[in-house]
């Protein structure tokens, strides 16, 4: 149970942590902010976050009013007044309080705890299934807020049976509503797409993995290719490494988890676990 | 100056109406909104906007506590509570308090009372100057809270010199960032675009006006026929019938605001102030 988030540098009870109706992310959903894990009280990969962080902010031009030793001392805030050994953390960064009910102001900024759902170990073990849809996300390479169409589709996702939705553009794949997306080709090559996608911190991780095991190519992939692939899997901070067994009720390879997958997933909590090591040891 | 709002039916002074941080408009940039006048008391096409309100909340899916006539009650009472004249009112409604920080809640409401600045003067003289930007809006028919691309657009705009931009997609011209458009043709058609842009009550009223008057057509406007446009100008409920005399820096016509948007502005001004003489006579 989170007890204190951290708003604009103050650590406040979660129950009062609120921003005015004039904030830019009411009014215009106009932020960004990104999402990290912790274990064992530690940051995960905590440097990665926090350059996308300030990546994203700068692409959306907010004037921040705080540099990266603030948040981090935020964040360290926030994990020791939640007493917080294993749980997430969300940065956001909105448009702040408004002149005009339009033009950003001096942002806002928070620091959220939060114990969000997990992926079943059903799902890791049968995979999930993802379901086509033609969008291209707004400033893809910026982790904004804006989830308009992929909240959107949420009853159209349950009424499919799928798990999440797979992004697509005149015919090329892009990403997942919340992941990055994955496949292995008959050739035994692990594909991600390049262009036009919010470059994961656990898709980073996973391609350093695979590379000194086979081949890995980041290029666009055809939504005609998807037919032919071997595996598929998706990647995200929360979902890690998650196999996918169906694209719109088409089985992925023979519609089962496969090697690949499952190999990359266990190096990737192994990587998790040694970062905690190395980084409790210091 | 605003003094109070209204949140979820309840009056708020002003400067404690917030939501608390795990609202979806925060997290995700999930809800919509509606914005009307309000003119001697009075709010401007009342059921056009609430018609438009609950059709957008609707597209969304979003689960509404609160029925019509308790919109308009907390509506009035604002409009009360402020001693507003004139003025605007925001009506929004969001994705509520979210389970797990991405389905939608119950929703929130508000009803914000709001003085934003107009266009001035000299934009209605000489006609105001359009950027040019290829985009097309996520769910264009609900007036939802997203932004992003609009407001990361507004360095630009000042870069070069330009008041609004023009959204246009696959070589079709959409409409701008806050409003409709519309052009006079050479043979003084009035034309403005069908699809996939948010339907204006201003640009209907516009429509309604214009009927007797000339021949009107809504369909795709090619960005090619710009240049062969004698006029143009943007609709919306802050700026009424605003001119266009430059698109890119080309001259609209001869890049002097002409007679038919004159015009049509003229009688969409009479046409408010008819429906306020009929509205308090009743």
């Amino acid at each position: 149970m989170i007890q204190y988030h951290s708003i604009n540098g103050q650590l406040v009870p979660a129950a009062s942590a609120a921003l005015q109706v004039n904030d830019l992310s009411i009014l215009r959903g106009y932020g960004i902010f990104d999402f990290f894990g912790v274990l064992s009280g530690v940051p995960l990969f905590f440097d990665d976050y926090l350059d996308r962080f300030f990546r994203s902010a700068g692409i959306l031009g907010l004037k921040l009013p705080f540099d990266r030793p603030q948040v981090i001392g935020a964040v360290h805030d926030v994990i020791r007044a939640n007493d917080m050994s294993d749980g997430y953390i969300r940065l956001e960064v909105t448009g702040g309080y408004s002149p005009d009910g339009y033009k950003p102001g001096t942002a806002n900024w928070m620091v959220l705890g939060a114990h969000p759902p997990k992926p079943s170990d059903k799902q890791y073990v049968d995979g999930i299934h993802l379901m086509l849809y033609p969008h291209q996300r707004e400033l893809p390479e910026a982790k904004s807020i804006n989830y308009l169409t992929g909240i959107f589709l949420l009853p159209m996702l349950a009424e499919k049976g799928a798990d999440a939705v797979l992004y697509h553009d005149n015919g090329w794949v892009r990403e997942s509503d919340r992941s990055n997306f994955f496949i292995v080709t008959r050739a035994g090559v692990l594909v991600t797409p390049r262009e036009k996608i919010l470059a994961g911190i656990t898709r980073k991780k996973v391609l350093d993995l695979a590379g000194p095991l086979m081949a890995t190519e980041i290029r666009e992939i055809a939504v005609e290719e998807l037919k032919e692939a071997e595996e598929a899997f998706i990647t995200s901070t929360i979902k890690g490494v998650l196999p996918v067994s169906r694209i719109d009720n088409r089985p992925v390879g023979d519609g089962r988890p496969g090697p690949v997958s499952r190999d990359l997933g266990l190096r990737f909590s192994e990587l998790t676990r040694n970062y905690i090591l190395q980084t409790t040891q210091v």
